[in-house]
């Protein structure tokens, strides 16, 4: 079970609401991903008129909603949409995003660690998106973050796990949880992501976009389920030499 | 559905006998795998005494058996030993392998051709363990081959699809299945080569030296699922820059 | 010609002063290597007895003194320690280095931009040693860094540019010189950074730990400036299909 | 010294005749890049006419001719060939080089084994061009090859040493001169082949395709000394933890 701030989820799966054809769409493949946290951005809520394509459907499926300041630039920014986010979905759970370039879309290290100490001493529940920086975890973890969010390569990207190296160090040194956000565009990258000993995964565009994205939430829970149990179960070391796994010697002879 | 010379199977893993603890060990885990397809060499039957401790697990699971020529040094050999197993196990495929050292385990592109052609004229099902060579497997199609194998990386190494550049150019150019054989040693590994096309993988040691077989082997067989999965459904293109998956501006504005 | 703070060095090769067998060892290497920017750490001056074995040699060698604030794991000790250098060794000039972690010794980007800033303030010429960040690379430039030393791998890993991917967004938007510094085991590792454009490459642990120190740096010297040329020359794109470089048809038909 | 058929080289870098813009080019730039040793196909000899764009230039540099058999889809077309490139260029030297297929250009295993094993028997000195196949390779050496020279990706691909880990294995293995052919995009690729411990490299797209050949030429003259040099003074092993290169503590005590 992955646990955060003392809430159990069965599915280490996580995943977001943009780039979906429609709710309807986003909906069924949630649903076939099997996720139970859901990240979604402030300005997704049509909160003046009340109708909403993406919360109903998010609704019906019982997954506890992961709002995010997705947007922000600074650390006022995000403090002030966390708080919006809060009075509009009733829930403390954060997803705190700060990226101030629109190119790459990469966090602010100073302005997140600096909104999450706020937020924090507020009461949220701070799951803050960042670098594979091991010494910013840490911090981000010291005061008080529910989990940290490095990434695997810019968001969007599909390349899968650039920062492998450094999310090594960060399983290793952190007590919160793990969660590998943004870059992870298949299956294996999820795979690679769990069997590696982090939490959960975040997974958005390569469900999004897929022609099926039915198909691939289904393909995503499969891929998490696989390299946790990996993980659990306990990997065969990497060998230079070849080990033989038929035997080698004397099959002319033996007969 | 994975098909092999006319015979269709549901999964696409296939999986190998050697390294287990027991046989007990072994058709548990093989049943969590699902598998449908087993090598196993002709030494494992002791013929003499038909007492059999790996031959009965795989007659009760109901799996279809592969033998293999592993050990056989030159083409003489593994012609002398695919006879052999024909006539002791009943059946005409065949897994195909010669390795003349001893250390990596790789396989002799030259009598492996020349084995792969006899074998195909005395009506064997061939599915030849090669390098991942292009050419040599446009060749071994050529002589008949229902398949190629060519490896991810040595015999028992888990060190994954190293060959990975010119397994995409097999895959490309192949009109027979393609089976990554030898390498995979995570479940993030086969579900990337099943991303990549392939047809089938062949997973031995790392399900079998696992503290728990039986878990790496329900691992293996989701990652498997999911990496077709995404296949068929279609994975999103790699990009270099970042594509938002949230709404990134104005949302200030909105409210 | 490399440019940092209006000084120009002829060599793109920056050295360090750890690990040597000696001081004359060093000085050899040191020379081979071409470098005219040596970084040094604080303890190594033995100020209290004015006897040293690192400061002769290099006053000898005639290179600019590049003091290193290794050892700080706070701002407010980083900017004691640069204050300390400067009157001990009449320099501005300064290599910012906060890790606060013993094992990795990774940077720690708050303190670190934080000391920048002060230090900057008080007139050094800022060099700051820092996690592949491209936002931070951005912040430290703005509080008026010199240049920006963003690292390949940890310190003394000889693990080449882990970093990468990152690596390439910060040459791709900083202004101010990009120094790859930590992770440089060999001089392939050399002339790929400056294939991909940084300004230049710190290099200590891989010379000085060699068998032949004189002659590896040698070699970093040639790798740096065949890696500079071939980025300056222009270098090939990658090609998925193979093009031929010899004339593939009809060589028959033309006799 | 690199040594070949017990003839000496000081340069490492051999290099190839196609894609000059000029006769005039290519000898500038094999000029700057030191080379000895140069290969050159059939076709590109205008033996009717005698007048040749090439093999002028190539006779006032003084280079040793390594005429290739580009172009052959056959053991029997290459064994023509290189009978008819002996009389033609009065050396016995031969690059053997056959691929049937003309999109990645990758060399055929069965038909080289076959026509190396015949020109040997002519008195041939063969360099056959062949896949990354350690077993390939030893089977070359043993029918009499005076070296072995296997892809590091697809001809003119750029893409470096996709096939290191099974290069790593044929330096281990070979007693004969082991040469990286085809795919050596960039200097750093150059040099990351010579720090493995290859004999020599074989460059020609890259240099000659760049906007500026003689200065590639002259870099990967140097990255080639330069990973030469690595290889000989002993290179540091890779480790997981940092090193620190400055001392960590006390320094503020010591004061």
């Amino acid at each position: 079970m992955l646990t955060i701030a003392n809430t159990q989820f069965s599915s280490r799966l996580i995943t977001g609401t943009g780039k979906f054809a429609s709710g309807q769409s986003m909906q069924a493949a949630l649903s076939a991903s099997g996720t139970e946290l859901v990240t979604l951005a402030l300005k997704r809520l049509d909160l003046v008129q009340n109708k909403d394509d993406i919360l109903a459907p998010l609704q019906e499926l019982g997954v506890r909603l992961l709002p995010n300041t997705s947007g922000a630039k600074t650390a006022e920014e995000a403090v002030f949409a966390a708080r919006l986010a809060r009075e509009a979905l009733g829930t403390n759970w954060l997803k705190l995003e700060i990226h101030p370039d629109q190119r790459y879309l990469l966090p602010d290290p100073i302005e997140t660690l600096k909104a999450a100490e706020q937020l924090v001493k507020e009461g949220f529940i701070v799951l803050p998106y960042c670098g594979a920086d091991p010494v910013l975890c840490m911090r981000l973890q010291e005061v008080g973050c529910a989990a940290v969010m490095p990434l695997g390569a810019p968001i969007g990207s599909n390349r899968g796990l650039l920062s492998k190296d450094f999310l090594d160090i960060i399983v290793e040194q952190s007590q919160v949880s793990v969660i590998v956000d943004a870059g992870i565009g298949a299956p294996s990258h999820a795979a690679q992501a769990m069997e590696m000993g982090v939490d959960a995964v975040l997974v958005n565009t390569a469900i999004a976009v897929s022609p099926n994205p039915v198909a691939m939430g289904r393909a995503f829970k499969q891929a998490v389920s696989a390299g946790r149990t990996a993980f659990e179960a306990g990997l065969g070391s990497v060998q230079k030499n070849a080990e033989a796994s038929s035997p080698l010697t004397g099959f002319l002879e033996h007969l």
